[in-house]
């Protein structure tokens, strides 16, 4: 049995992730972190839990109450960068879903998961699509040499492009595709889209478009499911859904 | 029988309204102006045409040996605007296709034409596609407040954006419809792409897409062929294809 | 003040209506039916509603406590068939949201609405997006004469093709497009998929499409909104959203 | 330099397939089998080749005057299953690009070519965009458990699902994703559009799309290409252009 807290369990993702883990066998979530809902049950929250979660304001005060082997993370930035180096210390695996990282951030996650033999997960997307998305790439990139990045959003996702298409558009410069110097890409924040990501490869005569759609933020739970399970296997900082697929 | 002159009918539009166009009942092409090809029959560039069709220079040359009803043109901006010009002092109807004009053109071109009392067309895009998407646009502007205008060509086309989109845009401008001060665009060029033009209008939880792919240029011939029988019912600059549909 | 009563106000579009009306100047959300919810308060059932409304099990003991001006439905055909009958001869204004009904049906409801005096709605998708494409398919209907349907949506949503398609499709016909002999339609059922109608026309070289999508069943609101402040100035049956906006 | 014939070098695929060919370093066209246009040389059927091409009426004629080693046939099922039989017994590389074979032709063609130790080719799409989407596939096969297939191509493609669809249909059947027993797929046939491939996996709260989009028929060259400078390295029928790429 994986004891799982979930850090920012009360926001958009993190409910969704909350009721999809709290239903996994071998996982049990046994707390949430929200200071705007420290105090009260997850229940009171969301509909239809099998079982009750209490709602901790930060890591200290939850950590002083549970156990947990993983801590999965969908807060901010910031917060979930001090909530990594907290939890390797503590030799909890930490599982972050945020986005906004830097090429540093992930050095020095890893150099601390050596350090501590400690397993942890850094990945923007948990979704299979984004996963496939990512795999499909890595097969256009030896056969097209013209390619475009886009992703529609709502109009309050500021960040430009998406920490998707950041995640994409380093793949596709590290497998050398390039378009006049560069990969173009298209970020639309237009009221009423879902999450929209397409990568567009060009050639002769030809385009092949590989497109993820969210239409709900289950998507995320499996993912996230495969990496709770395995996570413990590595003592490294893992950035790739394919190393647990 | 409406006697017509198309210049630029040598290049990828044009030849594909050469040849939609000599087999319309009521009109003859008695003549192509392109310095290229000139001195050539157009039989031996196109296959399949039910009569032959001399190449001439330049303007000059064409009007000493042809008198033309109607003269289209699918030549350059630069050029298109000196025969606008020139037709309508000699009171030929000139319908022209191609864009990059600016709204002090459009004066100047209507001013000739009620001068004159010579009808003359300026439309950046005849294909019943583009004419559809400006009508449902109108109602769109009344029903939402977000909009953004994609187009997508192949590399080639150095124009950003398209000057359908410009069209679009500046109608969107017209009937209000911002989103932070402006309308959002995005200018997809890429290999193996077919011309594509698309407004997203977002709401909320909904959005309302137009869009518009040409896979042939031979859509471009029934607009024109509308504009020839009509365009001598005006005496003034026609901008909109509504006018003659 | 419009009194109003949600029919099916319990269900997954029928919560979102309650939630929109609830804040709208000029309406109040009376009573909500729900046989599975009967003897609750809807702050029990969803979040953040300015003010509580009572759930009833049937029409009977709904109008025994509250006196609506309208009656919005969004339950089940034959469910909906009848409370829309024992509405008119009330001469409380039915505004049916649910699919399904026969050309018989409308008739019906229509003679009752005009023997009663009283304005009655059935219109099957109240979105702005679903309402332009009908406005656009209009104009499309005129230019183009080869035409296809399509929609999709979640697996659990049996009626193929959807309500929504129908209505599309007897629109087709009405203004006589046909592509040999009938309209061409395909309804996709596949998990993941959010709410999707299409209608694309075809010509020589080109295609036009108008593709609306739902991500959340809020954009149903402004529609209801403005069928509930309108209908009273009718006294027959409305099926047209054109109608109210 | 490998020396080839086309069978079926004037029609819409086989022109372009010539043209391709015809500047590819290391690759002569020696010959174009035509029965219409038979005693013709290529120039006069198609613009701007580097060098002549003469077009023969059938199989036997064209070997009576040139000696291929290679045998690329765009002609119609019966014929190119006769050319296949015909070009193995006399050790020339067959290439078929035409759709229409069954299990049982494969089966055929696979012994034939290992009897005379001579590799031959049947592959339904030698572009890069649908071998792409093949092995995307592949990949998503593995991951989602619901798909659909769609097509889309202009009115006189009459073969339903097309003959990549049925390739594709054929993969996802042996690789064991199923929707209700079967794999659900749409042929829209529809003026102006373009041909268009698609496959959408559908998972929880999320689609992940596939697509490919042919604007111009030159699109299938290079797979042809590296077909011809390899089928010799086998003595077997090839089905995959992987086993080229």
């Amino acid at each position: 049995m994986k004891d799982v807290v979930v850090a920012g369990g009360t926001g958009r993702t993190g409910r969704e992730i909350v009721q999809y883990l709290s239903y996994q066998q071998g996982i049990r979530v046994v707390g949430v972190v929200s200071r705007k809902y420290a105090g009260l049950q997850m229940s009171s929250i969301i509909n239809g839990l099998p079982y009750d979660i209490p709602v901790f304001p930060d890591l200290i005060s939850t950590l002083s109450s549970v156990q947990p082997d993983v801590w999965v993370d969908f807060t901010e930035t910031n917060v979930a960068r001090e909530h990594f180096v907290s939890c390797v210390k503590r030799r909890i695996h930490p599982i972050i879903g945020t986005t906004g990282f830097t090429e540093e951030d992930r050095e020095l996650f890893n150099n601390l998961c050596i350090s501590y033999g400690c397993g942890g997960v850094l990945i923007p997307n948990f979704s299979l699509g984004a996963f496939l998305m990512l795999q499909a790439i890595r097969l256009g990139a030896k056969l097209f040499s013209d390619v475009a990045v886009i992703d529609m959003y709502l109009p309050h996702k500021t960040e430009i492009p998406s920490g998707t298409s950041k995640q994409i558009i380093a793949e596709l410069k590290k497998l050398g595709v390039f378009h006049e110097g560069k990969v173009p890409f298209y970020s639309l924040r237009l009221a009423g889209v879902t999450a929209y990501q397409e990568v567009k490869f060009g050639g002769s005569g030809e385009t092949l478009s590989i497109s993820h759609n969210v239409s709900d933020r289950s998507c995320f739970g499996l993912g996230v499911t495969k990496a709770i399970q395995k996570v413990s296997y590595f003592n490294r900082l893992v950035t790739d859904l394919a190393e647990f697929i």
